[in-house]
């Protein structure tokens, strides 16, 4: 499942942003058979109603008896307060040029530049928030339909949301699908081009498409570009680039969402 | 996995035609881990020799040791044994007109015509060994890649060989993935035209596209003519003519492979 920090800042959730806001992404998981499982939401609502603490939280918050929507609308408020700010990064970006060490100032230029993972993870939470498609499964004969289970539109074939790299360290293992298990190991799937299928990005290939290519592209499909392959994908990157940017990854850890730890107690 | 049954019939073996021959394809399942799950084909070899009655019998029949590929070829012989004929439906085809009911004769009409069976299942085994997609899977978010993974052609992305009809009624569970219990619901997911996607094979609707549609879509991806959603697809199926075509597929079925059974003993 995609990490749930800083989700506050994005309106689209889920990997194929099927849910409109966290309110209506929070009821998915206890139903979902391999998440909580449970049957129905009448089952949850049930469940929760036979414990007396949260009954009256429920009359106490909401001013009536525990239901679903006001269940979702708890979790997704609890969601909203799981955020991460104060990295390294943001000291540097804000001007102290000193929180970054040499290695992680080479990463960040490798970052915007030739390892383009500026492509997608732009922006202050370091995510475009649009789908893409880098190949995950195409080599396995299986694959997930991401956003063209949304959209149905043909170029969102194997797309799924950019994630926020906050906290990158501690969210593993990686992908929408959970199949890189360390950072080493996405650095190395990025290098090699991702995996080549009809639809690939061509953000994963931008900078050294020509402008013919990038035409010819355009000529093949309405909407967002693909690769066929990802031939000419590959980036690369030296043993110390990929070094660098591994180091620089870690510098957008922050400290925020830290705080956040588990209740002594739950209502009973 | 696909029924063996005539197999001998066909070279492209496998639901996406990865093997070449029944010896290639008979390596396959000892390895796989959702079949026999042996470690390597060593270990097939190592196990099969420690019996002694078969390593006699490969002595006698193949004159040297147990090897893999000699075991490929034992196996690949059985496979070509495994064969249906002789059905009514084959007495029909042959002249004898009262070897078919009334109404398996509706659902042998049918079967080439409202129902669009033979535009794949045709020829005297009843498939014309090509790939197709229909759609299976496309409403689960989960796509099966099929014969893309072997050609990387685009139009053969969720594509899968037509399997022969002939004793279908012993050959469920149904579909690449084994997704459908009945005969009954299979001739639903035609009737409602299968799953739309954008490799629906255009002989899932080609009766009813006027030539204007077939030259769009055409124009639209070289090689096989796809259609982006199953609308327009759907047969219109009465309720007779289900029972009609089911009554037909059962006339379908043979006696020639019954004749297999399991030896009284084995190799010791």
């Amino acid at each position: 499942a995609p990490s749930i920090i800083n989700r506050a800042f994005s309106k689209e959730q889920f990997w194929d942003g099927r849910a409109a806001s966290l309110e209506e992404q929070a009821k998915g998981p206890l139903t979902n058979p391999v998440e909580m499982g449970m049957p129905s939401h009448d089952a949850v609502v049930k469940k929760i109603s036979a414990i007396k603490g949260y009954r009256e939280w429920f009359k106490r918050v909401f001013g009536n008896d525990v239901n679903i929507d006001d269940l979702a609308k708890a979790i997704a408020t609890f969601e909203r307060t799981v955020v991460s700010g104060g990295s390294r990064m943001d000291r540097f970006t804000f001007g102290d040029k000193s929180a970054l060490t040499e290695a992680e100032k080479r990463g960040f230029e490798l970052f915007e530049g030739k390892a383009r993972c500026v492509q997608c993870h732009n922006g202050f939470n370091f995510t475009d928030e649009q789908y893409h498609n880098i190949g995950v499964g195409w080599d396995t004969g299986k694959v997930d339909l991401g956003r063209y289970t949304v959209t149905k539109r043909r170029e969102h074939i194997g797309a799924f949301k950019t994630p926020s790299l906050r906290e990158i360290t501690t969210t593993d293992p990686y992908m929408h699908n959970g199949s890189i298990e360390t950072l080493e190991e996405v650095i190395e799937f990025y290098n090699r081009g991702g995996v080549g299928n009809p639809f690939l990005d061509i953000e994963m290939k931008r900078p050294s498409a020509s402008l013919e290519e990038m035409l010819d592209a355009l000529d093949k499909i309405e909407g967002l570009v693909k690769l066929e392959s990802n031939e000419g994908a590959t980036l690369n990157l030296t043993r110390r680039d990929k070094a660098d940017l591994l180091a620089f990854l870690k510098a957008l850890d922050g400290k925020g969402w830290k705080k956040i730890e588990e209740p002594e107690s739950f209502p009973k």
